[in-house]
């Protein structure tokens, strides 16, 4: 049943090498078969680098545009119709391909899904669900920055959506939902957050209450649903601790004689914060499976993507989301 | 100047012990006389530690009642007009204290600072300014939770205090401000934002534009505005963040022979980002200065606030905001 995974081979500040070396790795790796694979971009720049990483039977589909990481995507995915972006989205909605991985112009994947594959049924506003690491194993954040006006009804969704992930990806059949609030009594948090935590006791998931900043990394949810302002922020400043601190301990360690076995200590430990571990963020709510990798993304996070993207199609999760809504919905006029 | 500093001798979790140990610490190393200090609690346990601590010439102000960690801020600080948190409010109202310090519930400070001591001439809402490690040195982060509904005339407010602050405690003369942000173009963000922008151009402040969750610890600027909402959940990530990280330090570790002075290093590495070395967080925006401590705090993080007190009474902190705020009213009125 699974069908192509359409692969921006522009997308990412080390694209296209370290996407022909995701793909390549892949493959290698038996994460996925050369054939149910399309790589979108500048074939003359794609086609050599297929020949260097000895990939072989990868179909590659020609974009001669690329969207640049910083640029508007509004603007962009409108002025730049030949762009990988553009041009696999298309492919998607054609059926050329049933997934789509980048690790590009964030903006612009998020803009572009939603116009041209749309969205799922039932659903008012995607959502970009970040696997984040947590003492008790990887949990998703839901939204991180697709939607910055949210209201009630979007969050419910997020949260629903979220919990078919964790059970499709992350291999949690009964994920717990936490809605992420400044305290966690009765009565806490914004007009915003008491709507939506009067939303999610009535809804079909498992939701657990409110959760804290803290309770994030140590795992007391599987999910956990805020605004796409807040979850983008928290992301940037655990990427921006994670990297200060890694400093710090470089700056301590190199104090005393090296010991390589030391450093490599060290190394594994920061391994389980590596984003390129965790298969990039899922766009819920767009009628394909769309992951979005760090801009930074090494060839091992783009397979890690293509296996997340696989998994995705492998449980048909846009059936169960819709599935859950529709129940939703139902419960609420009856 | 200087005048007595009123210390809450049952706030966190482990007063009052710590409390009187930081007090110790305080007299001790010179942070501060003991005549300008003035306990709030119950003598009864006040007084045996202080012997035991052989602390002499403090005064201790007696409250039986004790607001608890987790207790409803604005019922606690009603029924419990005995508590050591409103008993000191008053003395500093009456004039008895100067300042106040606090490891206790932060809720019920910030409403009892509120309600006893009223707000500084054209401040709005208060704020709490947390103080941050960076790479650069501390910054200071406002707001962290004193108010979750916020109008951009409070962020306003927030970044004019919080330069102050800057200035008074951190020694930073010039402190560049940042507006936290989901990106760092011209027009990103929501609407409360972009208002906020108009506004911080146009303070007479260091206004440096745009900052991200990532920037924050990379000492981009020395002030971060943010809601409050958001503060409060960014300092819990990092908090929790720090903690996982800390474990998967030790964990790495523990695989290889003990090396004390590996592990020592290690330690000196946290100690940059140890709240307790940063001297609370102020409740900028009342009239007097009011000191927030971690729960947790110990009695090296009691000592740091007493200084952080001190420091802020020295160099008239309300004055300067006042004054600055009035220039920014004048101005919006011609």
């Amino acid at each position: 049943v699974i069908r192509r995974i359409a692969i921006d081979a522009m997308g990412g500040d080390h694209a296209p090498g370290c996407v022909i070396e995701g793909v390549a790795l892949a493959i290698a790796r038996g994460v996925a078969p050369a054939e149910e694979l399309l790589l979108v971009g500048r074939e003359e720049e794609i086609r050599p680098l297929l020949v260097q990483h000895k990939v072989q039977g990868v179909d590659v589909l020609h974009a001669p545009d690329i969207i640049a990481m910083d640029e508007s995507a509004a603007a962009a995915i409108r002025s730049k119709r030949a762009s990988s972006i553009v041009v696999a989205m298309k492919a998607v909605a054609a059926g050329q391909a049933a997934a789509f991985v980048s690790a590009g112009n964030t903006g612009a994947v998020v803009a572009a899904s939603t116009l041209v594959l749309g969205r799922l049924k039932g659903v008012s506003r995607p959502g970009i669900a970040v696997p984040v690491p947590t003492r008790t194993g990887p949990a998703v954040v839901i939204d991180v920055g697709a939607n910055i006006y949210c209201k009630p009804e979007h969050m419910l969704h997020y949260a629903v959506m979220a919990s078919e992930y964790a059970r499709a990806a992350l291999d949690r059949p009964e994920p717990r939902v936490g809605l992420l609030n400044i305290g966690e009594e009765e009565g806490k948090g914004n007009e915003l957050i008491q709507q939506v935590h009067a939303l999610l006791q009535a809804a079909p998931i498992h939701y657990a209450g409110f959760v804290e900043g803290q309770d994030i990394m140590a795992g007391k949810t599987d999910v956990v649903v805020c605004e796409g302002f807040v979850g983008n922020v928290i992301l940037k400043v655990a990427e921006g601790l994670a990297a200060f601190i890694g400093s710090l301990m470089k700056g301590a360690l190199a104090k005393h004689p090296p010991r390589p076995e030391l450093a490599q200590a060290v190394g594994e430990a920061f391994q389980a914060l590596d984003y390129a571990e965790y298969g990039g963020a899922p766009l819920l709510g767009v009628s394909a499976p769309v992951l979005i990798g760090h801009g930074r993304s090494s060839g091992h996070a783009i397979m890690n993507m293509i296996r997340a993207a696989r998994s995705t199609l492998q449980h048909d999760l846009g059936a169960h989301i819709e599935e859950r809504l529709a129940r939703i919905s139902r419960e609420a006029i009856s």
